[in-house]
């Protein structure tokens, strides 16, 4: 199905340049549901957070809102009390061209840090901006929300709930400094479900958990990482307020969407030219199995042979070993795909890794580690460490 | 004054090709004290160690041996028993050679991890190399530990101790996987101080905290990073055993040593273009400010903005605020050498940044962090994240 006959009655959508970033690109986005919405969302936990951070943790709190604005090219972070002030004028401008309290418009942000918000330049675009939405205007947001992304990420889905079709819309953005609890990575999604607002920030944290906060590519949490879902109950099921098989099926279809675009953001990760499953096996606990599996994708070492294509599992060993976790070097075996390269903390000699050679060319792969220590897992998706990396990042600001 | 005419009474040194480098470069070295001398060692903190590093971790329990051998191109670490068995077996043929035990024999490797040891082409270079065995060979042991380093690494220095001159040689070398609690790094170290070897340990553990244990290259912590001091007592002072000033004076002889050494090998890291020195102050306690200063340095966007000589303050602070320590925004000062670019969590302006651009444009300098958050205090030295660390990294065993 095409994205364009996919709408969400009742949300509208526009997106703009505004000329912030400097290639002229949009740069402006404006997500607006007709009647308030329930909502939901999620924050960098950096304790180094974003104006327009701060003030959208305060308006969720009231459960409903109306409209998510969100710029590029600026981050407005570390920008002080003038950041926070920037962001108030932006919004109580915006919610008289709308109509709507300025305490339901939520901010977002993406782009370079510590630069004070081009106010004026935004502010003079806030009633195009507006004269823009449309249900068709989706793609024109995702557009907006890109910075290093070299993809728009978007995904749809839909469910059926007590007999009524439930639909959800979500974007997202990359594409660098992307690590567990949440990434410079804004996410946006929008349904038709009515559902209960603490259910659904209850359902929307267990499904980051699952996805957003199960990537990384370079172990960077930005300041201004943010997820947001808006409900605005149009698909007229009646109200989810329990976990309860509908919640669950409700859950079932965001995991859906989050898990497809949390792989995106990696594919299109900065300088990325692999995707990487690393799935530990048989640690001490979850916990265990969780810096297991950060510790290989964190490595640069690992990460660099990746990049390379080289099979060399004495760095997967070596950054186990440096991990904080309980380990018996003479115990680990290690996989690429189905591939053992190492059992019993060994080498299984030139045959077996001439042919795990053919599966680290490929652009995904999955890295399966057991420890032998006992029953705790926890899988994660990562990148490679390449020149790209490195080229996009030493030169983002000039 | 030259390393040539700067002998240690007593040491004797030699330093071969065995091909077991692919280039024909030297890569068995051997030094080797004419009387049995005190030892101290650390060793790698990694849980998973190479076979020379468990071999010589029980052997120095004694407190004295006589040669330590070491190769280059192959780290017989993952090897399991095998490993062990060959190191034992190297051990025995080489203590022949020498007419020693072989328990006052220690063991180092550095090198490609996974590989069994190429036993045949060392055991029949043992003659060779102990044959070369002579006051001035301190050079050839210093390139035979060479990998990916670019300069051999050795300093020297001398002190008085109750009317002796006493001499101490130490090489090393890095240059990736440099992190704290060892890196992959080797460093030797002999003295004809006459120390006895618990307060040897001592002295070498907090020299070693206040020099190895301070750089960082990229984070990671190899199987096989060892650091030896030997101490042959030939200076004829009298026995150094409790920490008195005379063992204050040969602590900072070591710590002089030790602290070239560290330099030269962030220097030298792998790809390095620049070296940096972090400075955390007013951090709640000396452990967040230690925090606080590897999550600067461990930041690939930091790192890689570095590189680009990008004043990009923004993702040094937001790599402060993903750090697990107490931190407030809105207080903290950044200087690079002495040029502020952020007060109170905030830009100083373009003139100061233009400032700042000068000094990051420097092969050296000092990023310096005030937290005012309390009194605690660390400083470290690492390097940034260029093109040529993916380029060695991604192509390093092919």
């Amino acid at each position: 199905m095409n994205l364009t006959h996919f709408k969400i009655p009742g949300f509208l959508f526009s997106g703009i340049s505004a000329g912030i970033k400097k290639n002229g690109k949009k740069d402006l986005g404006l997500i607006y549901s007709e009647t308030p919405a329930h909502v939901a969302g999620l924050f960098t936990t950096n304790k180094v957070k974003a104006a327009p951070v701060l003030i959208s943790m305060e308006r969720i709190k009231e459960g409903s809102c109306q409209a998510i604005f969100v710029n590029s090219g600026n981050a407005n972070a570390c920008t002080g009390q003038r950041g926070i002030k920037d962001g108030h004028y932006i919004s109580s401008l915006l919610s008289k061209e709308l109509g709507i309290k300025p305490a339901h418009i939520l901010l977002s942000s993406t782009g370079v840090i510590g630069v004070p918000l081009p106010v004026e330049k935004i502010t003079r675009k806030i009633p195009e901006l507006v004269r823009g939405l449309s249900p068709d205007g989706w793609t024109d947001v995702v557009e907006a929300i890109m910075t290093t992304d070299t993809q728009p990420k978007m995904e749809w889905e839909s469910c059926r709930i007590r007999g009524k079709r439930v639909k959800l819309c979500g974007m997202a953005k990359g594409a660098g400094m992307i690590c567990p609890n949440l990434a410079t990575m804004l996410s946006f999604l929008v349904t038709d479900a009515h559902i209960e607002p603490l259910l659904l920030q209850r359902i929307l944290r267990e499904v980051v958990d699952l996805t957003y906060n199960r990537i990384t590519i370079d172990g960077e949490t930005s300041t201004n990482d943010t997820v947001l879902i808006l409900a605005n109950g149009r698909a007229n099921h009646p109200l989810l307020n329990q976990m309860d098989k509908d919640a669950q099926i409700f859950k079932s279809m965001l995991l859906e969407v989050c898990q497809r675009l949390a792989h995106h953001i990696v594919r299109d990760g900065e300088g990325v030219t692999k995707v990487i499953e690393i799935s530990i096996q048989g640690a001490k606990s979850d916990e265990e199995a969780r810096r297991a599996a950060y510790g290989i994708a964190h490595s640069p070492l690992v990460k660099t042979a990746f990049f390379g294509e080289d099979v060399n599992w004495g760095r997967i060993l070596s950054a186990l070993g440096h991990s904080d976790i309980s380990i018996n070097q003479n115990r680990v075996d290690i996989f690429f795909d189905e591939v053992p390269v190492v059992k019993k903390g060994m080498g299984t000699g030139s045959r077996l890794e001439e042919r795990a050679s053919k599966v680290i060319k490929k652009k995904t792969f999955k890295l399966n580690v057991h420890l032998h220590q006992g029953k705790g897992r926890f899988s994660i998706l990562t990148s490679d460490l390449s020149f790209d990396y490195v080229k996009i990042n030493a030169s983002y600001r000039s």
